[in-house]
């Protein structure tokens, strides 16, 4: 809240500001909407979008409110509009290039996953530090080795990558990753890797995903 | 805190009322207690685990106050004891059997991860629509029919599913996972299904992750 004065009535905070959970949300947002939209859906309304996303109608206003004015009291969203101006917040209308580290089975599977391209996560180069590995061509891409990451970073303008490494191998590949300047990683290790403030990190685990639940029915 | 009064004080809350939030970031506490005490650390403070989970230590203090008084002030937290707790209430302790439902390719690498059992998650079933795949073995199980699914539950007191489906058929099979009385599905298609209130679902999808960071990239 700190910033709140220096900023225009419009934008009430520093988008830096939003609190993470909230940005989380935003891509599910992104992609009800385009769902609604090719539906012939033009309004929807925070009940509505609440309902789809199974969260509060107020949550849709509030998680909204962070970014400005979208929708008029009373009268919900303009689809378009809204799915317009969340992409542009997120970035999702720019192309983002892609560096997979690690090509065993995962590395493979996700090499192989038609899913990024589509939304605009462009899988350019993969890299491993088995000399075996090196040089085979993986899903049209030709692996190389992990010694050339800094150097495939600066060919392909690269800011984000996915690792698929061993977990005993994870934090060492994401320090080099963030020495090269890379921002934003996805991980597949079972690891909790540390980054700097500066670098955003997303963990997919099922077995975190599975554990957050049997709570709910131990409970 | 509508229940704050009913409520003994060493439980200050009913578990049902812990932020979706901190009972998500519970299962990596119990991973980084687990790192700690094979590293040998048998105390820990508020600051140490709030680095190793790049949260700040009030916030650390904050999520462990929903379930009681677990550190003295100024002497932090004994390792095993919290370890131990966090189990518990996260239902840790107990043997879980699982459903996995879609055997193509997303399927088999997770039939094939060989992750799941030191938690205590057991793949006992495998089911598919395709007559194609049924009576395959694949890991050691012998693919079923869907049409099997309410007995298949029964049979092994399934509780929670996995669904590696494709995304058209994803909100069918999650119908029919409900219907039998499974309570929490981790979702591997890139959709967002619709449950009743009592059900827990949890989506694993990598472009969702890679969304919620090319917002700090664009901003």
């Amino acid at each position: 809240m700190r910033e709140l004065e220096e900023t225009p009535s419009e934008r009430p905070q520093q988008r830096t500001d939003v609190p993470e959970v909230v940005v989380a949300r935003l891509p599910q947002y992104v992609r009800v909407l385009n769902t609604l939209l090719s539906d012939g859906v033009q309004v929807a309304n925070s009940q509505m979008l609440g309902e789809k996303l199974q969260v509060t109608p107020a949550q849709i206003r509030k998680d909204l409110s962070y970014f400005g004015r979208f929708g008029k009291q009373g009268r919900g969203y303009s689809v378009r509009h809204l799915l317009d101006e969340l992409k542009q917040i997120l970035g999702l209308n720019s192309q983002w290039n892609v560096v997979v580290i690690g090509v065993g089975r995962l590395g493979r599977a996700i090499l192989s996953y038609p899913g990024f391209t589509p939304d605009g996560f462009h899988l350019v180069a993969a890299l491993d530090n088995n000399p075996g590995l090196v040089g085979q061509n993986v899903d049209g891409l030709v692996v190389r080795p992990v010694e050339e990451l800094n150097q495939v970073v600066k060919e392909f303008g690269i800011s984000i990558a996915v690792v698929a490494v061993p977990g005993v191998h994870t934090q060492g590949v994401i320090d080099q990753l963030v020495e090269c300047g890379v921002r934003a990683i996805l991980n597949y290790a079972p690891t909790t890797p540390q980054v700097p403030p500066e670098v955003n990190i997303r963990n997919i685990d099922p077995v975190l995903s599975l554990q957050s639940m049997t709570f709910y029915l131990a409970n």
